[in-house]
C-alpha cells in the first residue's frame, strides 16, 4: 500500500522569522504589547488568525519563543498561537516540560483567553504562569470564532497545577484587534465548514 | 540577537513508519483493535506513552493516518496521539478541516478518552465521529497520568458540533493496556516534574 504521511513541519511565517524581536520582555506590559502587535500583523499578512503568544523566562523576561496562529496556512487545526509558542519553546530547550528541574521558570502571554484545546496545551506545557490581554464573549461575538467549552473552573484548574493566571489585563486593546480582524472580512476557520 | 527557533517537525516512530498497516479498517472493531495494539507497542518500544489514534474515512474505512503519543521523544507536550493523527491526516489531505466540503467524512478512534487538550483538538479538526476504547478513572488511577478537567458536558459539546461519540466500547481491553504500562515501570510525563 501507499505509505501514510509520517511527519509534518510547523513553521512561523517569514515576516515573523525576519522581524527583529527584543531579547527580553521584562514586564508583563511589554509581553502583552508584543502579542497584541503580532496578533494584528498575523492576520494583516494573511498568515493566520488574529492570535499570538510568547513564552518568556519568568525571572529574566528572556524571550524564549513566539507563536502565531497558523491553522489555515499550515492546514493544521491545532496550530494555534499557544501551541506554536509552547512547541517552539520546548524545541528550543529540548524539554517537553518547561517546568522541569534544572530549567528556569517559564510563563506564557497571549492576546486572548485560551480556547478549549489551548487550555489543555498550557496545562501540559510546564509553564508557571499565564497572562491574557483579553477574555470574554467579545471574541465569539465579534468574529464568529468558536472557543469551545472550557471547564467552568479553568483558572482554578490551572492554579491547582501551579500555573498563576492573570486574565484580561488589556481587555479593550485586545478587543480592538478582534474588531479590526472582523472588519477586515477575513475568514474564520473553525472546522466543518463553520 | 540570536534567532529564535522558528520551526519543528513532528514524526512518527520508525517502527510505526515501517509497519505494514491495513488500507482499510472497515469496522469500528478493527479500528479499536489497531489503536489498542499501537498503544501497547508504543510504550514497549519506548517511543512514547500508551496512546494511539487513527483517522479513517467514515464510509469506506480507508486509513488516512495513524498517531501515537510522542511527548517525551519529540520533547513536545502537545504531541499526544490524537494531535499526531489529526495533524498527519490534515497534512496528507492538505486541509485543516477534515469535514470541509468536497472531502469525505472522517472519524477518529482512540484507545482512551480524550484529555482536556485533545477534547479541543478533536473539536477543531473537522472529524464527524469519535470512538474510544476506554474511558473512566482507571487511567489516572493505574498510571498517575493527569487527564485534566473536561467540561462535564464534553459529549454534548462534541455532538453540538456534529461529532458523534461512542465511548468506552472496549473498556476492559483498554484498561489492560494501561495496567501493562503501569507494571512496566515506565515514566509518566506530565509537566512540572509531575
Amino acid at each position: 500500500m501507499e505509505k501514510l504521511t509520517s511527519e509534518t513541519t510547523l513553521t512561523l511565517p517569514d515576516w515573523l522569522i525576519e522581524r527583529a524581536l527584543p531579547e527580553r520582555l521584562a514586564s508583563e506590559a511589554e509581553q502583552i504589547e508584543l502579542v497584541l502587535e503580532l496578533a494584528r500583523l498575523n492576520f494583516e499578512h494573511d498568515t493566520g488568525g488574529p492570535f499570538a503568544a510568547v513564552v518568556v523566562e519568568s525571572e529574566s523576561g528572556r524571550l524564549v519563543s513566539v507563536g502565531v496562529n497558523r491553522v489555515v496556512p499550515l492546514a493544521c487545526s491545532s496550530a494555534h498561537a499557544e501551541v506554536m509558542a509552547l512547541t517552539l519553546a520546548q524545541r528550543a530547550l529540548g524539554a517537553f516540560d518547561l517546568g522541569a528541574e534544572g530549567l528556569p521558570a517559564h510563563g506564557i502571554a497571549v492576546n486572548w483567553r485560551l480556547c478549549a484545546m489551548c487550555f489543555g496545551a498550557v496545562l501540559w506545557s510546564g509553564v508557571r504562569s499565564l497572562v491574557t490581554a483579553g477574555s470574554g464573549p467579545e471574541l465569539e461575538e465579534l468574529t464568529g470564532f468558536d472557543e469551545g467549552p472550557l471547564t467552568p473552573d479553568w483558572k482554578e484548574a490551572l492554579a491547582a497545577r501551579g500555573i498563576r493566571v492573570r486574565d484580561a489585563v488589556a481587555r479593550e486593546r485586545a478587543i480592538e484587534v478582534m474588531r479590526a480582524f472582523s472588519l477586515s472580512g477575513r475568514p474564520v476557520y473553525n472546522g466543518r465548514g463553520g
